[in-house]
């Protein structure tokens, strides 16, 4: 029986062009991630399902991938890389630093509608710091991001800042309860897609009425600045970024539940699919399994996002192909010399293939053109020659021309 | 109910310190095998049952992970690269270049048995030329590994090589029949654990006389190199490498039933536990879904092995590290000099940490400590103090003279 070569609904292959686009932005994050002391964590595929479930609300526990394992354990697949922090944080807690600042970069599974153009299987892109308060680890966070957008080429975009405690302080002020505050900051979050109007519509359906609801609105549009937004603001100042970049916004609200303090998100100019940036700080979150408050601030980048975005703003270099040079040879007698010109390319630090077959010339030269490699190199018997595929110009060169050349 | 944070039987949480390494390993692979024009790879966790299934023989479908997912479809989760690769050849063999070199590093999932020592996650480091019979390809792999371990340090290293087609010559000879070759291959595989007696046991077990056992294990061992090995040989030695690297060693089985051809391993020196890499051509399986033949020659390494090995051998880098130095200050006053001279140093590739809170300059120094960032720069009010926290030695410097002295 034929056996269709297929891939799952939602997964993805990513040949050689794409997953080199994707090491790139990768190699670049994690430079800039080190280079503000943040260390790699990798935590496993599965887990206990009860380490994960309870964590990610109703819509969460149905798109959780999870099975019985052959030893009749319940498990399941990593659904993001927060909880599992939360599990290392508690698991090692003697052998960790603090505070504890951490990248993770592995996928998770999510069973997603990909009607939505949503994936099932997508790379999450994490740096948090657990275990201050301070608010120079949310500034540090937020420089970081800045960092590595300025590191992949992105030039106009803005980072929309707020402070959760504002809608609490609202709850403090009699203005919404406790309880009312995770549907307000629900509505409030669909206000760049639906409008003040509809943002109004929306807690009118929680149980407010229009005037109640105006008024809401209202009240969060007004508020000014907390001091751990302006003492944040402060550290950026010393970083010499344009003060344009940062903009207070109280209507910024982001989805996700357990943000407790400063928030913050993306917009890149040019891309307006969405925020491809963003975080917080979340106080309550990375204590549940070791039994006491934990403090940790931090973001993720969307990486299919920002890949999107860079292709959409052309910040790819054109030179993203892994072998600069294919060496052909006229004759398998000259094969041998090839080899090792190929050899002596390789240890200048010049990616270099032989064509890896006794063949024509014509097929060879093909072959360069296929993979977008830049240079060959003819080894006849007599001589060498330099061919620019580009420009489809040549010229007859020695080894150490051919190496100044390249280099 | 308090859920203990715990982790899967054979699933492993990297810490830093080993995620470090483990990356620092992967860099140098992955700089060598694009130096060779080998271009990344990346396949779904999860595959269509049906394409995994019925190929990795009784022993593997009892190791594989499998379930029924949301959409009652029948998934299972990679078990290799090899059947991942022949599905994407076959998949999009338009789009692909001939020959395709592709290097593929992904984790790969099987319930063994892990009181063996074996892991139930482990990442596979995969590089495979597919479309060409010659053996310059079957050299290159091979220079490719030792490249590798030269790269990585290892010094004193064999790679035992063999042909898989000295076994059918004897069975063209009549020694033994066509399907009792896999049975010889697998008897012949162990000499190195059982010794000659053991191979001559279980070939006898499989239905042969003492006397005729003994008389294979001879032939063996007197067979010669083929063709293909001398012209391996050839294109090696034009790449001046110590000709002891290579050893022809006609009991060189390897288990899996797949190879057609060249077959070599590499031995380190000093680590006994068992080869850290190895591989071979194997014409017959990357064809499956293609419907067609398909030659194909690659190698392996044994990540966890080799990780193994560079410990036992003292191959990793002292300055392991991702942090240079810590930026301490000795009252919150200073916070802001001190985020500008981090800045600075981070501008010239220096990994560089702010200590994230206002606290005292102990807790900041143990901080580094516990780190291992091996300098420290104190902000004072009037002076730069940089401390070398391995000699405990301390100057005062400044910004300028800091910077020459950590690049």
């Amino acid at each position: 029986m034929k056996i269709e070569p297929r891939t799952l609904k939602g997964f993805r292959d990513f040949l050689p062009k794409e997953a080199k686009k994707r090491q790139y932005v990768l190699n670049a994050l994690k430079k800039v991630f080190e280079s503000y002391g943040f260390e790699p964590l990798e935590t496993p595929a599965l887990e206990y399902e009860d380490i994960l479930s309870g964590k990610y609300g109703t819509e969460g526990e149905k798109l959780m991938y999870r099975f019985t394992d052959n030893g009749d354990r319940k498990v399941a697949m990593r659904y993001d890389q927060t909880v599992p922090l939360a599990r290392i944080v508690a698991q090692y807690q003697n052998e960790l630093p603090t505070p504890f600042k951490r990248y993770q970069i592995q996928n998770v599974w999510r069973a997603e509608n990909t009607q939505k153009g949503r994936y099932r299987e997508f790379l999450q892109v994490d740096a948090d710091v657990v275990g201050v308060y301070s608010p120079l680890a949310d500034a540090e966070v937020v420089a970081i991001t800045i960092k590595s957008l300025q590191t992949l080429g992105f030039k106009k975009f803005k980072i929309l800042i707020n402070d959760r405690t504002i809608f609490s302080k609202l709850v403090d002020q009699g203005i919404f309860s406790e309880g009312e505050m995770p549907k307000i900051i629900r509505a409030i979050d669909k206000i760049k897609k639906i409008g003040d109007e509809g943002v109004i519509k929306e807690i009118v359906t929680e149980g407010f009425t229009e005037e109640k609801a105006r008024n809401i609105l209202q009240m969060i549009k007004t508020q000014e600045k907390t001091d751990t937004l302006n003492d944040i603001s402060t550290y950026l100042e010393s970083l010499n970024l344009d003060k344009d970049v940062f903009q207070f916004e109280p209507t910024l609200a982001r989805g996700l539940d357990y943000y407790t303090g400063m928030i913050f998100e993306v917009e890149v100019e040019g891309y307006e699919v969405g925020s491809i940036a963003g975080g917080g700080r979340y106080d309550n979150l990375i204590g549940i399994f070791a039994g006491r408050d934990i403090p940790a601030v931090g973001f993720a980048f969307g990486f299919d996002r920002m890949i999107e975005a860079m292709e959409t703003l052309s910040l790819f270099p054109n030179e993203l192909y892994t072998t600069k040079v294919l060496v052909t040879f006229a004759n398998s007698e000259l094969q041998k010399k090839a080899i090792k010109i190929a050899d002596e390319l390789r240890d200048n630090a010049i990616n270099t293939e032989v064509y890896l077959e006794d063949t024509s010339l014509e097929k060879q030269l093909k072959y360069a053109d296929r993979k977008l490699i830049p240079y060959v190199v003819i080894v006849n018997e007599n001589n060498l020659v330099l061919k620019n595929m580009a420009k489809r110009t040549q010229e007859e060169l020695d080894t150490e021309q051919i190496l100044k050349k390249l280099k």
